[in-house]
C-alpha cells in the first residue's frame, strides 16, 4: 500500500504545483491567491482520509484523526505548503502529503492519540520577511507585531488574514496547549547532498543546527600595485583569503560544522590598488552550540593573528546567533528501532521543526535529495524515497500507540 | 648652490599646487584653465635660467639651453606638470622644476649638447583617459585617433588644443628626430616605499616593469551554507583565496615581482550561500618580461590544479600585456660612476621614460617618497632629497659633458 501511496503523493506534488502567483514557475506565498485552491485540495485529500479539517486563524490548514478517547493526547505529523520564489516541488509539501497518507494507511485503526496534521501556511518567510509564524501560531508564541509588518504590495498581515477570511483576534487560540499534545514528527527533503552521497533514502535527524551569522572586516592601506613591494603592503585581501582558507581548515578538521564566506566585497576595488579593505560574512553552523562557539573563537584568534602579522585591523560583529535544537531522545531512539541501519544527521537549515521543539517532544526525518538542490526547480526526490520515508512514518505512530 | 634652489623647488611646488581645477584640491589635466596660469609661471622660471621657451603643438612647455655648436644634439630632460584628480603637489613637478635648476647652476657653463627641459602636458590619462601623449608627441607617435577623444565635458581633444591656442595640425613637428636627440633623463618620486625603507634619498631606476593585466574567474556551484557538506561543495571563493596566496607566494620568492588581486566580485553574494563564481583581477610586474611571464604560466598552472581539486572551472583572460623597458646602461653607469651607493630599482609605474626609451636613450631617477604614498594629496618629498637628486642631474650633465 505504501507504494501506491509514494505514486500519488509524487502526483499530488505535481498538482500542487501548478498552483502558483508566477506562470511558468512555483512561487506560492503565504495566503497569497494560490493558497486557497491549495487548501482546497489539500483539505480534500484530508477528507479522504477520514480526517475532520479546520483551518486556523494563522492559515494553518489542519486535519485530527481523532482517538475514541476524548482525552487522548494529540500528535503532531506535518511541514508547509508555502515556498520560495521559483521554487522546486517537494520543498515542505512532501511532509504534509506523507502525514496524510500515513493516516489513510492506518485510517481504520484505534489509536490511543488523536492525530493532527497540520499544513503550515507560511515557513519560507518570503511574503513578509520573517519565517516560520504559522508554527508560531500553533506553539502560542505568534508575535502581535507581525500583523503590522508588510508585503511588498503594502498589504499588511493582519489585512493578509482578513482579506483570506481569517480573524487575526483569533490567533492566541491557534495555540495547542502543551499539556494536550504529544509531540511532532516533520517529515522534509534535505535540501543537501549527503544522503545522496551514502546511497540512503530516508535520515533521522539529530539536531537542528545552531549557528553564527556574522560581519567581518580586515583594514589595511591603499597603494599602487605598481610601486608597493611585496613586503611592504598591507593588504586586506590577503588576510581575507587567509581567514577564509582557515575557516575551511577548522570546518573539515570539526566533525559536522560547516562555515561560508558568502558575501565579500573588496575596497577601492581597482585593479591596480592593493585593496585597503575587505567585508565579508561569515555563516558557521553545528548541532552542538559548544562546537560551534569553539570554531568561532578559533577563527577569531586566527584572524587577530593575520591583523598582527599584515598589519592590518580586524573587525567582527555578529548579527545573529541562533542556538542548536536537538530533536526529542526518545522519538529518536523509537526511530532507530524501526530501522537502525537510517543513518544520524544534523540539519543545517531550520524547518518548522526547530520551533516546535521548544514545545513538544519532536523528531525529523529527511528524504534524500538526489542532485542536493533545493529552493529551485531542479529540485527532485523518488518515489522510492517517498515511499521508504512514509512506512517509517507508519511505523512510528504504530511504534508509538503500541508503547502507551 | 643646490641647497638653495631645493628650497626654491620646494617652494614652487607650493606655488603651481594652486593651480587647480578644483578648489582645494589640488587636480590640473591636461590644458584646462589652470594649467595656462601654470605655463606662465614656468615658463618664468625657465626664462630666467636664460633659456628659450616654446609651446609645441600639444601643449609641451619646452626650455631650450643652446650650445654654440649648431649642430650639437639636444639632451632632453623633464617630466610632466599635469596631475592625477586630487593630487599630490611633486609628481611630475620635482621632474620639470629640478631640471630647470641644473641648467640655472649650468647656465654660465658652454656645453657641447643643448639641453631642451620638457615639461609634458600630459602623462596621467585624467582628461581624455589616454596616458602620456605628451611624449608620445615628443617621438613622432601620437596617433591622430586621439584628436576625437571627448573629455567628460564633450570636449574633443582637437578642439581643446585649439581653445588653448594650439594647431593640431602641427603635431607632426612636435616630434624630435632621432639623430638630434642625445637621450632623456627623467626624475620623479618614486611613489612607493623602498627607499624610505632604505634610508636612501636617491635610486637609478634600472627598467620600466612590464606588466600583465588579466581577469580571471572560479565558476563552481551555489548551494546552501546549511546544508551542504564542506567535503562535496564546490566553493568558487576558496579556490580564489588560495590563488590569491599562491599569488603572495610567488611575488615573494621571485626578487623583484609584484602581483595584486585589487578587484573580486563573489556571487550569487549571500551570506548564506556558497559562492558559486567569483571574477577577479590580476596585476602582475616585473622588470623582466622572462620573469614577469615565469609567474604568470606558474600561477596558471596552479589555478588549473585547484579548479581540478576542487571540481571548479578556470577561466583567464589578458586584457593587457605591457612589456618591460630597459633603461640605457650606459646612462645608468654614469649615474652609478657619480655616486656607486645610489640603489638601482625598477619602476613599478609608467612614466613618460617608458615612451621616450623607445626613441633614445633614456635614464631615470627616483627620489624617496617617505611616506610611499603618491596619487594622493598626502604625498611628500623631503628637500634635503630633492637636493641630491639636483646634484645628481647637474653631475651627469656635467659628465656627459666631459664624455663628448
Amino acid at each position: 500500500m505504501t507504494d501506491k501511496l509514494a505514486k500519488i503523493i509524487m502526483q499530488r506534488c505535481d498538482q500542487l504545483a501548478q498552483f502558483s502567483e508566477i506562470e511558468g514557475q512555483l512561487s506560492r506565498g503565504f495566503l497569497t491567491k494560490p493558497m486557497i485552491a491549495t487548501h482546497d485540495l489539500v483539505k480534500k485529500w484530508m477528507q479522504e482520509a477520514n480526517m475532520i479539517t479546520r483551518l486556523d486563524a494563522v492559515g494553518n490548514l489542519i486535519a485530527c484523526k481523532t482517538s475514541h478517547n476524548k482525552n487522548a493526547k494529540t500528535l503532531l505529523i506535518g511541514s508547509h505548503l508555502d515556498t520560495v520564489r521559483n521554487a522546486g516541488k517537494y520543498d515542505g509539501i512532501i511532509g504534509v502529503l506523507i502525514a496524510i497518507a500515513a493516516v489513510e494507511i492506518l485510517k481504520d485503526k484505534e489509536l490511543p492519540f488523536h492525530i493532527d496534521v497540520v499544513a503550515f501556511s507560511e515557513e519560507e518567510g518570503v511574503r513578509y520577511k520573517t519565517p516560520m509564524f504559522g508554527s508560531k501560531a500553533v506553539i502560542g508564541k505568534f508575535d502581535n507585531g507581525y500583523l503590522d509588518l508588510v508585503d511588498n504590495d503594502g498589504i499588511s498581515m493582519k489585512q493578509a488574514l482578513i482579506n483570506y477570511g481569517l480573524d487575526p483576534h483569533k490567533i492566541p487560540q491557534a495555540a495547542y496547549k502543551p499539556k494536550g499534545v504529544l509531540g511532532f514528527l516533520e517529515v522534509h527533503i534535505e535540501q543537501g547532498p549527503r544522503l545522496a552521497a551514502m546511497d540512503k533514502p530516508v535520515a533521522i535527524v539529530s539536531a537542528i543546527n545552531g549557528a553564527t551569522w556574522a560581519t567581518a572586516s580586515f583594514v589595511g592601506k591603499a597603494g599602487h600595485a605598481g610601486t608597493s613591494p611585496m613586503d611592504l603592503r598591507q593588504d586586506a585581501l590577503l588576510a581575507t583569503a587567509e581567514i577564509i582558507i582557515e575557516l575551511e581548515k577548522i570546518a573539515l578538521s570539526t566533525d559536522g560544522l560547516v562555515g561560508t564566506v558568502g558575501q565579500l566585497e573588496v575596497r577601492p576595488g581597482s585593479s591596480n590598488v592593493i585593496p585597503a579593505l575587505t567585508e565579508f560574512s561569515l555563516d558557521i553552523r553545528h548541532s552542538e552550540d559548544k562546537v560551534r562557539q569553539q570554531a568561532v573563537d578559533k577563527l577569531l584568534a586566527r584572524a587577530d593573528d593575520l591583523a598582527k602579522k599584515r598589519k592590518l585591523e580586524f573587525n567582527y560583529c555578529e548579527n545573529t546567533i541562533h542556538k542548536a535544537t536537538a530533536m526529542d531522545s526518545n522519538f529518536i531512539n523509537i526511530l532507530k528501532e524501526i530501522d537502525p541501519l537510517l543513518p544520524i544527521m544534523p540539519s543545517g537549515a531550520g524547518h518548522d521543526a526547530m520551533i516546535l521543539a521548544e514545545f513538544t517532544p519532536t523528531a525529523m526525518l529527511f528524504v534524500r535529495s538526489p542532485n542536493g538542490i533545493s529552493h529551485n526547480p531542479e529540485e527532485i526526490v523518488w518515489e522510492e524515497d517517498i515511499e521508504a520515508a512514509l512506512s517509517v512514518v507508519v511505523r512510528f505512530i504504530e511504534k508509538l500507540a503500541n508503547l502507551k
